[in-house]
């Protein structure tokens, strides 16, 4: 054994000295003679990565690299990345005592030499009762975090310290759509006009579930007046349809001189709810909007935000679903593939989507914008929702590495606190 | 417009009188009934998901959930898994001042009445000082905190509480391969003996790169003594191979009646380095091992750990590369299949995996095993690792809905603590 080994050693330094000769003989070779060199090589895969690489026989999983994603490695990955937070300056939460809420923030736009950004906003004279409880919710007593709200709205010179302006779409009386809470907005511009699309609501959430179409405001100017549309702008599908209960998160873009917009919807309710995003087109702001015929177009995600990618559109797909954690790209705006899977993503992103509304078939990307975090407060009947700042590179004009690490590093203390429940550790316990 | 609208509605309301008046004619009807009310809408994606609903015309985010996972949803998918962490008793480290060190751990296995688990054990009279200052190590002083190691092992009862039995594989003397460090090791057992495969350093890490081949021991007990076998079990690849500078994480199972080693190597410096996975196989654990030709097999993760799945086997994979944070299924133990997207996975996890060696043809998968975490100490020169326990269900036996959420809740402090750097913030501020 041990002289088959001595052998082998021997047989292998001889490889190398023939290899490396044969270096020497080439070094001052073109690319092209270094290639030959590798191909000499064909029975294992190589050391150093050419264009000829991938021409190889290989496993599955190193085909994806070459053919599914942007660049062999996330640094080289233009839609990977880390995501960065950051606190936000100037907005009041009452002591975080529960009463006031800010989430679920539009997308960013800048107008008027100042960002614009647009949320739900709840104050009210008690933190929400839950929705378990949604029957004893009053006019005054919110269900959940997102009854009872308003769509407000903030500017800032600088994304990280904002200005509160007050109202945009205050709640319209009953019974029109959204008389009990609007929330969930996102902007669109078009033709020099403003358009809020939004979530309307017609009874306290969670009082038969969380129902409601798609309602819609528009304006002039980013700062109001807001010209409420009757009715629903994008109904609810028919009876047995995937989205027959709700239409959620309305998110739109211009594209193909249409209004794109992207929703989620829920279904298959008994059982594991599944969460996915749809598609609805119109060729201008105040419909009728076409749902696509492919819906769901996104399989995965709790949050609808997108953003114009070279010729197609990226999706940030978060939380729910098989492909939860993925940035995912549709060249064709309907069919989404997985570019890059990542962690820590922003809640309820709103990016600031320079391009969201030029037609563009050449889209940066973003590299900021603010999330949600649903869990303010202490946890003890005050819970409340935050925004705050999320940073990235997901954009084809900027390369920041420091986005770019492979994965974010937890102290021992912070696994530690997502440990098991009581029941599974006396299971563990009673194993043994 | 609104006349439209309430058009609309009564029409939609005609339509639900009518489908629920079919309902009602065929309320009694078999499945291949129901099946034709559902053609009927086939327009539009169902509320309910059938048998049917994958033949259906879908987009390729809705095709990729009925054909790439084993279930639509998370929850009903067998390989994905939420990650549980929790703290090990009975293992000292010194008041964590950086001199003693645990990491690695093998698989475990259960022999005896108790659990086994083999691992990287440091310690030394200083902390590691960094590969950066390599050249100032000495036989007494760490490069890293895998430098100067020892394969030590544990037993326990539980798997909550260790019990430290002491040194399995002692560092051989100069020049045999490991007489510097012998680290990462991991637990074949095969004919009723041992085999502990490591890697073994020839020099302190750090020197010239992270270098090293695979070192094999074995013995006739889990408990020892281990006899060493000279000269190095799998060598590193020819000049120019993916793998020449080295083999990490030593990682064997049995298949098809031969010991299949996964391992992992880096390539394509200069460059963003390349971490990805291979496989080597041997008639017996003594060698020879024959590389696969399709390496490398995996193409991300910075670990090596897997489990018989089914009739295939089951990768975790971790950290590093395109595919990070994902579990991976190779029903022919090679070609690797992306089967779920999972967060905060453990690192380095060595899973008690009760069918490593028996053959199967029918993995049952895994619920608990050990990871480490290298950043214990308040990092101000006191670097080391500790072990910890994690938990999960990826096994066919468990059916633990409290391991499949889609998501972690995390508090906003935790995204604020992940924040841009002085760089980033001031770069932020200057645009504006």
């Amino acid at each position: 054994m041990r002289l088959k080994r001595n052998m082998l050693f021997l047989k292998k330094q001889a490889n190398t000295f023939l290899l490396t000769l044969l270096g020497l003989i080439v070094c001052t070779s073109c690319v092209r003679k270094k290639i030959e060199i590798q191909d000499k090589n064909d029975s294992s895969f190589p050391y150093t990565i050419t264009k000829e690489t991938k021409n190889r026989e290989m496993s599955q999983a190193m085909k994806r690299s070459f053919e599914n994603y942007d660049g062999i490695h996330p640094a080289e990955n233009e839609l990977y990345s880390q995501f960065k937070y950051t606190e936000l300056k100037g907005l009041d939460y009452n002591g975080h005592d529960g009463t006031i809420s800010r989430r679920d923030p539009s997308k960013i736009i800048f107008e008027n030499g100042k960002y614009y950004v647009w949320y739900t906003y709840r104050n009210t004279i008690v933190p929400p009762i839950g929705s378990k409880r949604a029957n004893e919710s009053t006019d005054k007593i919110p269900s959940t975090d997102w009854d009872l709200c308003e769509i407000w709205y903030a500017t800032s010179a600088d994304g990280l310290t904002w200005e509160e302006q007050g109202v945009a779409v205050n709640r319209p009386p009953k019974p029109e759509v959204g008389w009990r809470s609007v929330s969930t907005t996102d902007i669109l511009k078009w033709k020099g006009k403003y358009y809020l699309y939004y979530q309307g609501f017609m009874e306290a959430s969670g009082k038969s579930g969380d129902y409601c179409p798609v309602a819609m405001s528009y304006s002039d100017s980013p700062d109001g007046p807001w010209t409420a549309v009757k009715g629903a702008v994008i109904e609810n599908g028919a009876e047995g349809e995937w989205d027959q209960y709700a239409i959620h998160d309305p998110y739109p873009l211009v594209h193909n001189g249409k209004v794109y917009i992207y929703y989620k919807s829920a279904f298959n309710r008994p059982g594991n709810v599944w969460v996915a995003g749809g598609l609805a087109i119109a060729d201008n702001p105040m419909g009728p909007f076409k749902k696509h015929k492919l819906n769901p177009v996104l399989n995965s995600g709790h949050e609808v935000s997108l953003f114009p990618f070279k010729e197609g559109v990226a999706a940030l797909v978060i939380c729910d679903g098989n492909e939860h954690f993925t940035i995912q790209y549709a060249k064709d705006w309907v069919n989404f593939e997985i570019a890059s899977i990542t962690e820590l993503m922003p809640i309820a992103p709103g990016p600031y989507v320079p391009d969201a509304f030029t037609n563009t078939k050449d889209g940066r990307g973003i590299t900021w914008g603010l999330s949600h975090f649903t869990n303010a407060g202490n946890g003890k009947g005050d819970q409340h929702s935050i925004l705050g700042r999320f940073d990235c590179d997901l954009s084809l004009d900027v390369n920041d590495s420091g986005m770019k690490a492979s994965r974010n590093f937890n102290k021992p203390e912070y696994y530690f606190s997502k440990g098991l429940s009581k029941k599974q550790l006396d299971k563990i316990k009673n194993q043994n």
